[in-house]
């Protein structure tokens, strides 16, 4: 019998608690696990089967009424990861069950409304895993660093974010938020990395480097929003990224502890299989043409 | 060297030509191939690679203006394994280059508009698969033969669709519509499973025996349907599919040839590598906190 991948639940080390300083957690870090990059592989395999049977099973119950489901928020610095999540994380989950948002710089008709215009509609249905790369964070995250609201509307951005996570909490929807963290130095390489291969120019904005050299603001600004809107029910983790093969059993482990949080059940039909059962086989003979 | 597994190409094979006849089509046939179960496995676990491969630059092109989209409509009878191809075909893709509609019986408000008003915003955009899980020929199929629209609204309907696939195809949209052809003997023995195994009751529905009595309308009204929509810019085609595994990796091949016939390529950036290599390693230094 081998040990355990995790010695430490990720879901306590890296969830946010009272007194959190961004700046004391280390991006290079791996909380919970003394594994190599060769047994994180593993893990991730074994445990997606894990996550698909409990999320056939929260698709399955919603069918019947439950209303249960889950919004995974990402929030983090360019080339941190967050693809790499959504592809190998929740990538692995059915096609039925997964509703991925990826928001982008609003659009005009965007920014003619509130904020959370756009983010409302996105908000997962019972049975779904829903997935916000970025999301309603880079309106009080990008906007405050680049100055594209007035202080006072970034304050009222967090109460109304406060407001808009215990209102869909209270309607079954839990809330994980996750800052993939890295270090300048490890984004600096994966910049470096994305010129060197043609096949991930496409991935480049020369924007990131502007972002980039705002880095003290950037984690300024995260450590704000998290502080304004983390909550027992929309709760924040700060997950070291520097290491991608972490990062990824890292969320995968968190997100299956909300699922295990929540415990979905395969539901009854509403029918007797009896009955049924007899109905079918009246109709064996049935032929075509 | 073993044996190519197809031996013809099935977007060949079980494309709609002239003088089609639905009832020429056996469920049980695996046109194209002589493989089993096993090999049919085996293949599709390396086209997937294949096809996420031709995804990923489907997707990355479209990121500096490409406008090619695929769009693939799934029509069958129940438990025709509409479910399986979705979650072993496309689920095989990165979460961000699909979009997946499951279209049910229309609710209320939907009812209030015209058929193609819910289908409309699901077209997918630029560089995203999208995946129809039934779909607006619902409303010429299940709609004709339960009566649920006068003949001559069904007539009007086939004339509109074929004109909305016209339009889309011309902005961009290749279009694939299977049908998902199964016999009604493999059908009864699915609908048992269903019944046998209480983690499947969720999917079984005692409505779908109703609509399997009428099985001989329904394919009157596939073979309408398919008479009425065939065109060479929304081909349909009809995959045997009382062999899940062939249906899987035949699917899978018509996709396949579609994208190829798109040929993505890696896009370049709009901007000077060098430039942005020297930008980056003037950063390099920078350090937080």
């Amino acid at each position: 019998m081998s040990a355990p991948f995790w010695s430490s639940e990720p879901d306590e080390l890296l969830r946010v608690g009272p007194d959190f300083r961004l700046r004391s957690v280390d991006p290079g870090s791996k909380p919970g696990t003394d594994a190599d990059r060769e047994a994180g592989r593993a893990e991730l395999a074994r445990a997606s089967e894990e996550l698909r049977e409990l999320q056939q099973k929260l698709f399955a119950q919603s069918r019947t009424g439950a209303r249960d489901r889950l919004l995974v928020v990402l929030q983090a610095m360019d080339a941190a990861g967050k693809g790499g999540i959504v592809n190998h994380v929740f990538g692995a989950l059915e096609p039925y069950g997964l509703a991925l948002a990826a928001f982008k710089a609003p659009s005009a008709e965007e920014r003619e409304h509130d904020f959370l215009w756009r983010v409302e509609p996105r908000v997962p249905g019972p049975g779904v895993i829903g997935v916000f790369d970025r999301s309603h964070y880079e309106d009080v995250i990008v906007q405050r660093v680049r100055s594209l609201a007035p202080p006072e509307e970034i304050e009222r951005r967090y109460e109304a974010i406060a407001e808009f996570e215990r209102r869909i909490a209270d309607d079954g929807v839990r809330i994980v938020k996750i800052m993939l963290h890295i270090s300048p130095e490890e984004q600096a390489e994966r910049l470096l990395a994305r010129l060197d291969e043609p096949e991930k120019h496409w991935k480049y904005d020369p924007g990131d480097v502007d972002e980039r050299l705002r880095w003290a603001e950037y984690m300024e600004a995260f450590q704000a929003a998290i502080d304004r809107t983390n909550a027992p029910h929309a709760p924040w983790f700060v997950v070291p990224a520097d290491a991608k093969w972490y990062a990824r059993v890292a969320v995968q482990r968190i997100v299956l502890s909300e699922l295990h949080g929540i415990d979905p059940r395969w539901p009854a039909g509403d029918f007797d299989p009896e009955e049924q059962r007899s109905r079918v086989e009246r109709t064996l003979d049935l032929r075509w043409p």
